[in-house]
This record gives C-alpha cells, sequence and structure tokens, in this order.
C-alpha cells in the first residue's frame, strides 16, 4: 500500500505544529495562576480558551456555530452534505489547580486535524470539531455535561446543582452566564442526531503511567472502563479491650475489612491472568476517629470499593464474588460487611473496525503504539453510548493528569495528531468495510 | 484433706457480705453522675473512698497508716512482728465515666479478708491491705502510680504530666491537694521494703469476656501481658488515579498494609496453635483524610500495632516476624512499611506456687474455676516485678470495663473473695514448701 508520494501516515505540517505551541503557550499564559491551571466548566477562563479555537477557526474560513448548551461547532464543510460528518473534539475545562493538556490537547489535536484537511483540498464528507462543556466533575458533581446535552441525556435535574467551589453559584446560573440557552437543555432538546456523524475521535493525555513505562508515544483505545462504585461499605465487628479477649472471642472488623481486601485482590490476579480487563480500588480505608484506639479491638472499618473494567459482565460478576467473600468473613470472622449497592457507570466500547484502522494506520506509518483501556472516562464515551461509532487516542505524558505536573512532549503530540487526522479522514471508509 | 469442720474454702460470713454490698452501694451512690462513675486519680472522689474504708478500718480497730504517695496502709498486726506480712490490695480510682468494680472490688475483697481473718482469732503473720492510688492512667497518661511510688520505680518526670482533662492541674499538685508528700516521692524512696511482704495477691474483675463466656465465676490469672506497641506505625505506597493505572504499575497502600494485617493474623493463629499466649491489634488503621479519595489508589496507611502475651520471648518473636512479612511486603507489593520502633512493657509473671495453691483451694472447696491470662495491666503487675510473689483473683464481669456498664454479681463476688482470702491466709506457707 506504500504508494510513492502518498505516505500511509501523514504528519501535521511545520507551520501547524507551530500554531499548536502558540496556542498551548497562550492557554498557560492566561490560566496558570502559579500554581496550576483553572478553567472552570462553564466559567469564564473555559469560554476565553473556546474565543480563541474560534478565532483561529473563523480567520481560517472554517463554519462557526454555538449550541443551546454553549458546546461550539467548527466544521469543514465537505462537497456533498449529505453525507454524515467526521467529527472529533475534546474539552477545555480543567479541574481546579489542574494541568494544561486534559482536554486541550484534544481539540487543538482536532483544530490541526481540520486545517490539514482544509489544505488538503475539498473532500465530499463534512469535517466537524466539537469543542465540548464541562467535562470535568470537579465543579459540579457531573461529569460530561456538554456532550450529554448534544444527545438529550443531560439530566435538568442537574442545572440546580451548586458549584463545588461557590455553592452559592447553580450551574443554571453558570450556563446563562457563558451564554448558553437554558431552557432547551432543560427541555432535553437534542443538539445533534448521532446519525449525522459517520464517526467520532478524540485524542487525549493518557492519565495513568502505562505509555511511559512501556516507552510508547501512541496509545490506542480499545474501551472506556466502566465502574461500580461502593462509596459507604462497612466492616462491622465489637470493640473491645485489645488485652483482655482472646482471638476465638473477637470480632475484629479491620482483619474483617483486610481479609476482604486480600480475597478480592486475589480475585483481581485471577481475572488479570485469564485476560479479563480489570482494576480495583479501595481507596478509602479508615477505622472510625471517634472511637479507635490502640488498644481498642476496632469495632468498624468504613471503606470504599470501586472497580474498573471494559466489560460490564466482569463488573457484575466482581460483584458477586465480592458479595460471597463478605459472607464467607463474615461467618469465618464473626463482622458484618456491608457493600451497599453498587453506582454504576457502563464501559463504552470503542468501535473495533475504527481500532483495527488505528492499528494498521500506526503499524504502517511506523509509529510505535500501544493499544489499552481507558481507566478514566471521557466524552467519547458519551458518543459511542449514544451510537456514534468512536475511536481515542492518547498521548504520552507524565505524572498524570487532574494536577499542574501534566507533562506531554510536543513530538509525542503531533504523532498522536497525526493519527487522530488519519483516523478522522479514513474512518467512514473503514466502517463501510 | 476434707477434715470435718474444716472447709478447705471458708465462705464470707453474711454480715461482711451485707457490708460489701453497702459500701459498694455508697460509693456508687456518691461517684455516679447519671452516666458512669468517676474517681479520678489523686482526686478528691479517690480520696472520699479510701476515707470510706479507712473509716471501717478503724472503727473494726485495725492499723492504719498513709504513705508519702498517698496510699492507705491497713494493717491486721500479728504476733510475730519479724515475719513478712501477707497482703493484698488494689485500687479506688477509675476511668472517666467508669464502672464501679475496676479497683473498689479488690479493696473490698480485701478488707473483708482482714475482718474475717481479725474474727478467727490471732496469728502470727501481720496482714496488710494496701489501697492504692492512681492505677488508671486515663487521667495522667501514666499507670501504677501509687504502686510504683511504693517500690521506688515511680520516675519523678510524672510529677509534671498535666491532668488529659484538666491540663492546667499537674500530677503533683493533685498530689499534694491529696495529702501526699511530693518531696519524698521525687526522691524516689522506696516506702515499702519488697522482703516486707510474704506475697501479694489481688482481686480484680475480668476486663475480657472469657469467663462469661465460659460460665466460670472465678478465674486464676497465670501472669500478666506484656506489650509491645507501635503507635505510629505506616504502610506508604503511591497515590495514582484509580480508574488508569494497571495493577503491574500500582503501589497500593491499603492492599500493603492489609496484606500484612492478614500475615500476622495467620501467624497469631500459628503460635496458639503451638500454645503461646498472644493477642494481636491494629486498633487505629486509616488512609490519609486530606488525601483519600474512592477514585484514587491510597498513598499511604497509618496503623498501629500492639501484640500481648506472658512471654516477653513471643512478643520479640512476633515483632521479628512482623518485620520479616512487611520486608516480603514491601518487595512483592512496591510499598514501604514503617512500624518503628516497639514501646515495650514487660510481661508479669503470677507465682507458680500461689497459683497452684489457687488452683487446689478452687478445687478443694469446689469452685469452677479456670486459669487465663490477664491481658489488661493491675498493680499486681508491680508487686511481681519488684520480686514479691503475686497471685491475682479475677471475678466475672459482663460488659468488660472501664465502662459504666461493668456488671458483677455479688455471689459471684463473694466467692472470688473467699479465694483471695485463702490465698492471703495461706499463701506464705505456700511459698515455703
Amino acid at each position: 500500500m506504500d504508494l510513492p508520494g502518498a505516505p500511509p501516515l501523514p504528519r501535521i505540517a511545520p507551520d501547524l505544529a507551530e500554531l499548536a505551541g502558540r496556542l498551548f503557550a497562550e492557554m498557560r499564559a492566561t490560566d496558570h495562576d502559579g500554581t496550576g491551571i483553572t478553567r472552570e466548566t462553564y466559567g469564564p477562563a473555559e469560554t476565553l480558551a473556546m474565543r480563541r479555537i474560534e478565532a483561529v477557526a473563523r480567520e481560517a474560513g472554517l463554519g462557526i456555530a454555538w449550541d443551546a448548551a454553549g458546546n461550539l461547532h467548527i466544521t469543514l464543510p465537505g462537497t456533498d452534505p449529505t453525507l454524515p460528518a467526521a467529527a472529533c473534539g475534546s474539552h477545555l475545562d480543567s479541574v481546579p489547580q489542574g494541568g494544561n493538556f486534559d482536554g486541550a490537547a484534544g481539540v487543538i489535536a482536532g483544530l490541526l486535524a481540520l486545517l490539514g484537511a482544509q489544505r488538503a483540498g475539498p473532500r465530499a464528507r463534512s469535517l466537524k470539531l466539537l469543542v465540548l462543556r464541562g467535562e470535568e466533575s470537579a465543579w459540579y458533581g457531573r461529569p460530561y455535561l456538554g456532550s450529554s446535552a448534544l444527545f438529550g441525556s443531560f439530566d435538568p435535574k442537574w442545572l440546580d446543582l451548586p458549584c463545588l467551589q461557590d455553592p452559592s453559584l447553580k450551574l443554571r446560573d453558570a450556563m446563562a452566564r457563558e451564554g448558553a440557552d437554558v431552557a432547551v437543555v432543560e427541555a432535553r432538546q437534542r443538539l445533534l442526531a448521532p446519525q449525522s456523524l459517520s464517526h467520532f475521535v478524540e485524542l487525549h493525555i493518557e492519565q495513568g503511567p502505562v505509555m511511559v513505562a512501556r516507552g510508547v508515544p501512541v496509545g490506542l483505545v480499545s474501551g472506556i472502563r466502566g465502574n461500580f462504585r461502593h462509596p459507604a461499605a462497612r466492616c462491622l465487628g465489637e470493640a473491645a479491650h485489645s488485652g483482655a479477649v482472646p482471638r476465638w472471642l473477637r470480632r475484629d472488623a479491620v482483619l474483617g475489612a483486610a481479609d476482604l481486601a486480600m480475597r478480592l485482590d486475589a480475585t483481581w490476579r485471577t481475572l488479570l491472568e485469564r485476560g479479563e480487563d480489570l482494576v480495583m480500588t479501595f481507596g478509602i480505608f479508615t477505622t472510625d476517629p471517634r472511637e479507635h484506639a490502640m488498644t481498642r479491638v476496632p469495632g468498624e472499618v468504613r471503606f470504599t470499593l470501586e472497580y474498573r473494567s471494559e466489560s460490564e459482565r466482569t463488573l457484575e460478576d466482581f460483584w458477586q464474588l465480592a458479595e460471597a467473600e463478605a459472607s464467607e468473613i463474615a461467618r469465618e470472622r464473626r463482622v458484618r460487611i456491608e457493600l451497599g449497592s453498587a453506582v454504576r457507570t457502563p464501559p463504552a466500547v470503542m468501535d473495533a473496525r475504527l481500532l483495527a484502522l488505528a492499528q494498521r494506520i500506526c503499524t504502517e506509518g511506523d509509529m510505535p503504539h500501544e493499544v489499552l483501556a481507558s481507566g478514566a472516562g471521557h466524552d467519547a464515551a458519551i458518543f459511542a453510548n449514544a451510537g456514534v461509532p468512536s475511536a481515542m487516542v492518547f498521548v504520552r505524558n507524565e505524572h498524570g493528569s487532574h494536577n499542574p505536573h501534566e507533562a506531554m512532549d510536543m513530538a509525542d503530540f503531533l504523532e498522536g495528531a497525526a493519527v487522530l487526522q488519519a483516523i478522522l479522514l479514513q474512518g467512514a471508509e473503514a466502517l463501510r468495510a
């Protein structure tokens, strides 16, 4: 397939690479307060960043539209307006004191893709860059606000959520302030028909350490893990004198909860060996500060349990296994373990044909890459669950995300952006094949 | 040995039983505030309770003396003052909002023993009841204040300890207020020569649930457990995104610490099966509230580890095993476990001959009993470690101690008091045999 003059993976042009560097630098200069980057969900800094992207697009003659949820739609029109558009996109808000690349990298990569395609001359299919609002849950406790509104899955109750950093501010008022038409969102009107898009592709920095550890610049996402969460689990035993109560009369809550952690850790290992996708976390695990003491057999442990997988079946199975282990521990150790019901976020499957295309693009383009699951949620999950075939490209990034130390190399970014552009341009063909 | 007319275990006379009931009732009436019993270490309520015992003893014509530490010495003189005295005793202070029997039961049982012996006519050996000050550490952070002062092991630094409930009050001032001669205590003068006592026996309510579970009214103490404590142990891993970091890149502090708990739990079980005495407690076990979250791999767990045994060798071995397991976990899970140094309280061995005597007394006296270790510390440990052959009698008690729900049956108390009296009277002979 390596026809002379038709490189399988066109790289980003130098002047566009320079544009990307300038945009990152300008956003950093505006939004960095000395500690970290802050672009509030439905806040002025988010809007300003969106305006910055809009200005470049407008100057290039791309189509501009703002929807009722305040999302920005940038379009490079194709010659056949009846074809579903190929879309890419990401968000521009950040967590408080976050980094400069979580979200912004995907928006800027999308902008480069449209500008690059524009230079290559007319094409039948329109290309869209969606600059989405409010992806971070750090502000109102709910993620994916803008993308949910696109497809009518924005729950109107969310409009009354208070800003966690300023409870006097309601989401409704922040949205209106930044130009959204709240009544339309409240009425759950769909702002975009899933059928109007051929596919959606999102570039994002990796938020975990896998790609740094593996030494690859580009990751191709097989799926976005869903999760089951038990936010208020408990192990209940009986407080007692640490010296005077023998083993056979104890009901030790720490040993009960630790036993559960170790059994589930062993189960986790076994599931991984069988090739299933899973991560498991006891993020909070604590004896009761009001009554715990060094010389007291602990009577209660409160803990959280979260597990994530690309497979909902794995999540269901793991929950059942956890309940079974909890019952056995209860019998053996005379404690009670209450996991409580699970708060569920379903996994989002990335389109297998788009993933295969992306692998082929990377292989033929001589791009070291790795297929991996996304542990964090992304707007792409909303598109996938709305029925839009979706793909994600990860870019290597040190120190995780949601902190000021995000460190994405520009060379890696440009490799990822080239892959994004190729999937955007070739995805519709791959889906028809 | 059951000679007619010489019952092997004389029971407490009915009028003395009634006296005991009256004393418990009066102390309860004075010191119960509606929630629990409070008799502060070196406080007015402790002194008042001591005065109440003194008054009964004085009326019976027993010898009365207060020592420089404010302990009360009650003596029934023998005909041969050159013989070491047989002694019994306990304390009258309580924890804040404690129960009526922890300490007081031993003092009142001792009083009954002296009054009972007085009626039986003259004997060669003097009998002593020591009413000891300040056994509870709940007030100044240090237990056994009065008994330590007896044998010169009261550390003068303790005099400057603030009252935990009222930091403006120093122990020194509380002692002086209640009539102690602080200068003598500060000079570490011995108030009693260990050689002046043939033996010491203390009755105490059981502070654990063993005797209730076994259905026996009287316990004979084989030894007082010592303990090693690690008050500031930690497991250090690395905080990370709970969704984006795979198992092989995690350094999960909860799983590290839970692994330690489970390994030591298994070791504990093994040691018990080998017949060793041990209890083990992770009383405090907590992720860091400043940074823990449901969606964060925990980077740090703080915990306490305490283990108690009658055998110092077992404690040493257990510590070594704990360190070895911690190192192995550190390697396997890429965490760091710091137990820190151990705060040590040595075990106190009860005299084997006195224990054998007590078993014989109970068996011949048709008294259901059980030999058990004391998990909590007692003044008897101070006597034993000062070289005085010592014994302890436990009385069945529901709901543990150090709380208002202590529940000792008077019938059980009188059985225990009879055993105490017999050990007091027969102990010196048993030690010579």
